[in-house]
C-alpha cells in the first residue's frame, strides 16, 4: 500500500462533511521578515509596533495576507490536493488580528457540490475557517474548486450549489478591537491621501514593477505550506517552466499597490477573486486599482474602501477584459476586496 | 604575513588534539521560517507550540537538521577548510532538543589520523560534539574527511583508524525528555501511518521532486556557515557551476520524506551516510526511503524507526548501486538514520 | 490627480527643511536570520548572545549594516526618489546599539544645495539621523545626491555647500556603552589577529568571492525598504539588466571581509564611500581592505582601525584607480570606515 498521500477524489467528499486541518501552526517574526524580503509591501501597521500602539492595538500584527496564506495553505492536503483549478472565492472576511507567537489551525466545511457534465470532474464548495490558540476565529471563507473524480463511473452527487452574496457588504466587515485611526497622522506615517480622497471609479496605476524570480516565488510558496509540485519540479510542467502560485501574485499585487494606497492599512474581506491567466518566472507584474464603493464603519477614524485590484503582466491600467468578456491574456489577477484606511 | 585563515592540513592534526569551535552562536525564528521556505518540510511538532505541548515539550523545538548544520557550520573552519572530501558520518546522535533562543557551540576532538599512500592527502576522524549555553550536549557525531597534506614530504603519522559502530543501536538512541505520544492524534495532525503500519524492506517513494535553484542553495549554506567558495563563486569550478552543499541535499531529501512519513517527526540518530554524487542547480531532486528496523522506546507511545533514506536526480525508488557495487550515477545521497514516530 | 508619490524634486528643497520618516519600524529575529542567509557574514557579536554579554551588552545587537540600511531606507521617499546618483556620504556614526524588538526612525534635514551647470539638476546635502523607540539616535551620516528638477526654468538656490570634516576623528567614534573587549577570548571566537597586527598601509586580500544572483539581491533590497523599479523591474533598464542596489554591495563587500579581519566586530563610522562601478547578477563579487590607521579608545580592550574597503568584480586586491585617476572598472565599491576590534 502506498503511504504518500493522494488526497481525496470528488466522489469522496459530502455535504457537511467537516475536514480539522491540525496542528495549529505558530507564527512569528521569521515570518513577517521573509514577508517583507519576498514582496516590496510598505504598509506601516504590520512592521511597526509604535504605530499600532497608536492606532489601537497592543502590537504589530501579522500581515493579513500571511493568515490567508497559511490557512489556506493548510486546507491543501485535504481540499486541493487533486484540484484541476481554484475557480473562485466569496464572503472572505478577516475576523481578529494574528500576532507574533499566535498559532494557526484551519478547519473546513463542505458546503456545495455538483458533478460536471464531463462526467471526470466536479466542482466542491467549501467554507473555511481560521483560528488561534484560544478558539478564537481569524479568518473565514468560501472558495470553490475543480476536482478530479478517482472513477469516472461513481455516482453523481445530489447537486447542491450554495447561495454566496456577491460582495460582503460593509456593515459586515470586522474592524479589530480598538482601532483608531485619529492619531494615525502622530506616526509620521507617508500615506498622503484619506478615505476621501478616493472617488468611485477611480483608477490608480500603482507604477511600480517586478519581475517574477523563480527562489523567490518557491520560497513563498513554501512558507505557505503549499508544496505542489507543479510550483517546484521543472519536469512536472510544459517548456520546464514552473507554473506560479496565485497566492504569490495576489502578495505581489497588494504590495504594488502600497504606491497610491499607502493609507489601506488592513485587508478586511475579499469579495471574490479570479486567477485569469498563470504566471511564470520572467514575468513583470505590475498592479492598477479600481475604486468600487467607500464606506464609513464604527470606528474612530475607520472608512472602508473597496478596490478591484488587478495584476497584470504587460496590459495598461484599467484594462481588463475584452469584448468577447474573457481577461486579457496579460491580466494574472482580479481581485475585489476591501481595505480599512484612515478617513 | 597573510591575515586570511588558510586552514589546517592533514599535518597539522594530532590524536587526541581538540578544538572549541567558538562563540556559541544564537538561533531563533528567524531560522525557523528560513528552514520553512528553503524546504519542503512541513513536519509538524517543529513549527507547532500547541503540538509540541501535546506530546510533553515547552514549545516548539528546531528542526533537528537546523541543529546539525549549526554545529557542522561552526567546524568548518578548523576541520575541512582543506577537505578534498567529507567521507562519511558514524554515530551521530541528537541528544537534547533545541529551542529558538538557545545558543549553540560546538568542540571536536581528533580521534583518527591515516595518511594516504599517495602521500598528498589523508583521513582525519573527528567526534564533534554540539551544546547549548548551560553546557549540555546537544549533538554528538563522528564524521571523516579526506585533507590535504600542506608538504608531501612531512612525515605519516602512526595510523590509528577508530572503531565506529555500524550504527546506533536502537536502545542507544536518546528520546527527548517528557516525550510522549500518547495524545499526538489529539491535535488534528495529519499523519496517517503508525509505527505499525510499516514493515521492514518496504520502499516508500516519495513522489515530489524540486528543481535546484542556485538563490535558494546559496542562502541556506550561509545560513549553516558554510563559505567555501565551491558554492558561491561560479569562477572556482568547471563550467561556471556552484556545487550545492551536501548538508542542502539531506535537508531537501528529509523534506521531501514527508510525504509517506508524516509522523517521523524528529531525527534522533544518522547511522551512516554518503554524498554519493555532486548536485548543481537545475537537478530536480526526488527521494526515496527503505524501513531498515523498527523498534520500541521507554517513552509513551513512541517508537523508533530506521530508514535510508536516498535523494535522486533521476533513478527510481530502489534504485541505488549497480552491479559493480558503485552509486547509479543519479543518486545524490545515501542515508542511514533513525527517527521517532508515534506507535 | 495621481495618487502615486513622485517623490520631490531639486527646486523643493530648502536649506533647513526638515523630514521626519515615520513611522518607526520594529526590526528583529527575522532580519538577523536573513542576513545570515542572504550574506557570507561571520561576525560573532551579531549572532551570539553569550559572546555579546562576555563583551558587555545585554544581549546581541543587530548587525550594524542592518540599522544602516533600515535607516537609509526610510529616507528614499522624501530624498532620493527622483536621484540621479548618490554621490557620497560623510561622517556617518553608529551611536548606539539596535537590538531585537527595536523599533527605528529617521529625521533628515537639507543641509546643502547647489544647482548643477546643466540647469537640469542639482546636488542635494542631507543630514539623517535614526533613533529608536525612546528617541536616543541610534546612526547619523550625511549625503548628498543629485536629483533631477522637476522644472528646468525654475530658480536656482543661493548655494549652500556645507563644510564636511575628511573623515570622523577616532576621538569621535561612539564606543558602544559598557563594550569591553578584555574577555573576547574567553568565547572562543576564532580571530586569530587583534590591533596590533595591523599595520597601516598593508593590503589584506579577502579571497573568497560570491557570484551575484537576481534573487538575492531583490530580496536583500526589499528587506531594506527600497523598492525603487531599479533593482526589481527588467523592463526598466537597458539589455533586461536589474541594477543591483549599491547597499548590497557594501553588505557583501563587509561580510566578506571576516576573512582576514574576524575581529573588526563592529562599524563604527564611515567616513566616506563611492559606490565606483554598477554591478549585475552574475558578476563575481571579492573583496579587499587596506589599513589606513589605528586608534585606541577610552573602552576597556576595544581599539578602532580605519579601513578601505574596496569590492571588485575582478580587479586584483591593491587594484582601486587609474593613471587618470578614475576608478578601475572593475572596482564596484571604495569605503573609508572604522571598526572596532580587540587590542
Amino acid at each position: 500500500m502506498t503511504k504518500t498521500n493522494a488526497g481525496h477524489f470528488f466522489e469522496d467528499y459530502r455535504i457537511g462533511q467537516t475536514f480539522r486541518h491540525g496542528p495549529l501552526r505558530t507564527v512569528g517574526e521569521g515570518e513577517r521578515a521573509l514577508y517583507q524580503a519576498l514582496y516590496p509591501t510598505r504598509f506601516a501597521v504590520n512592521v511597526s509596533d509604535p504605530l499600532a500602539q497608536i492606532v489601537g492595538l497592543p502590537r504589530a500584527p501579522m500581515d493579513d495576507m500571511i493568515v490567508f496564506h497559511k490557512v489556506f495553505g493548510a486546507t491543501v492536503p485535504d481540499i486541493s490536493l487533486n484540484a484541476v483549478a481554484n475557480l473562485g472565492y466569496a464572503d472572505l472576511r478577516w475576523l481578529r488580528p494574528v500576532y507574533p507567537g499566535d498559532s494557526l489551525g484551519a478547519v473546513t466545511e463542505i458546503i456545495g457540490l455538483k458533478e460536471n457534465s464531463n462526467g471526470k470532474t466536479g466542482i466542491v464548495w467549501v467554507r473555511t475557517t481560521g483560528m488561534n490558540a484560544a478558539g478564537e476565529d481569524v479568518l473565514t471563507f468560501v472558495r470553490w474548486v475543480m476536482v478530479r473524480k478517482r472513477d469516472a463511473a461513481a455516482p453523481a452527487p445530489d447537486p447542491v450549489v450554495p447561495d454566496l452574496p456577491s460582495h460582503v457588504a460593509a456593515a459586515g466587515l470586522a474592524v479589530p478591537a480598538g482601532l483608531d485611526f485619529s492619531g494615525y497622522d502622530q506616526s509620521g506615517v507617508r500615506a498622503p491621501h484619506r478615505l476621501g480622497d478616493y472617488k468611485v471609479g477611480e483608477i490608480i496605476d500603482h507604477v511600480d514593477g517586478v519581475t517574477l524570480s523563480e527562489a523567490e516565488h518557491m520560497m513563498a510558496t513554501r512558507l505557505w505550506q503549499n508544496t505542489a509540485k507543479v510550483h517546484f519540479d521543472i519536469t512536472a510542467r510544459p517548456q520546464a517552466q514552473r507554473l506560479i502560485y496565485g497566492g504569490h501574485i495576489i502578495s505581489m499585487a497588494r504590495a504594488l499597490s502600497f504606491n497610491g494606497l499607502e493609507g489601506a492599512e488592513f485587508m478586511v474581506a475579499i469579495n471574490g477573486g479570479a486567477h485569469a491567466n498563470p504566471a511564470f518566472a520572467g514575468d513583470t507584474v505590475r498592479a492598477w486599482s479600481e475604486v468600487l464603493e467607500t464606506a464609513d464603519t464604527p470606528a474612530p477614524g475607520v472608512g472602508a474602501i473597496r478596490l478591484r485590484l488587478v495584476a497584470t503582466k504587460g496590459s495598461a491600467a484599467g484594462v481588463l477584459k475584452g469584448e468577447d468578456g474573457k481577461y486579457h491574456p496579460d491580466v494574472l489577477l482580479d481581485l475585489d476586496y476591501w481595505a480599512l484606511m484612515p478617513v
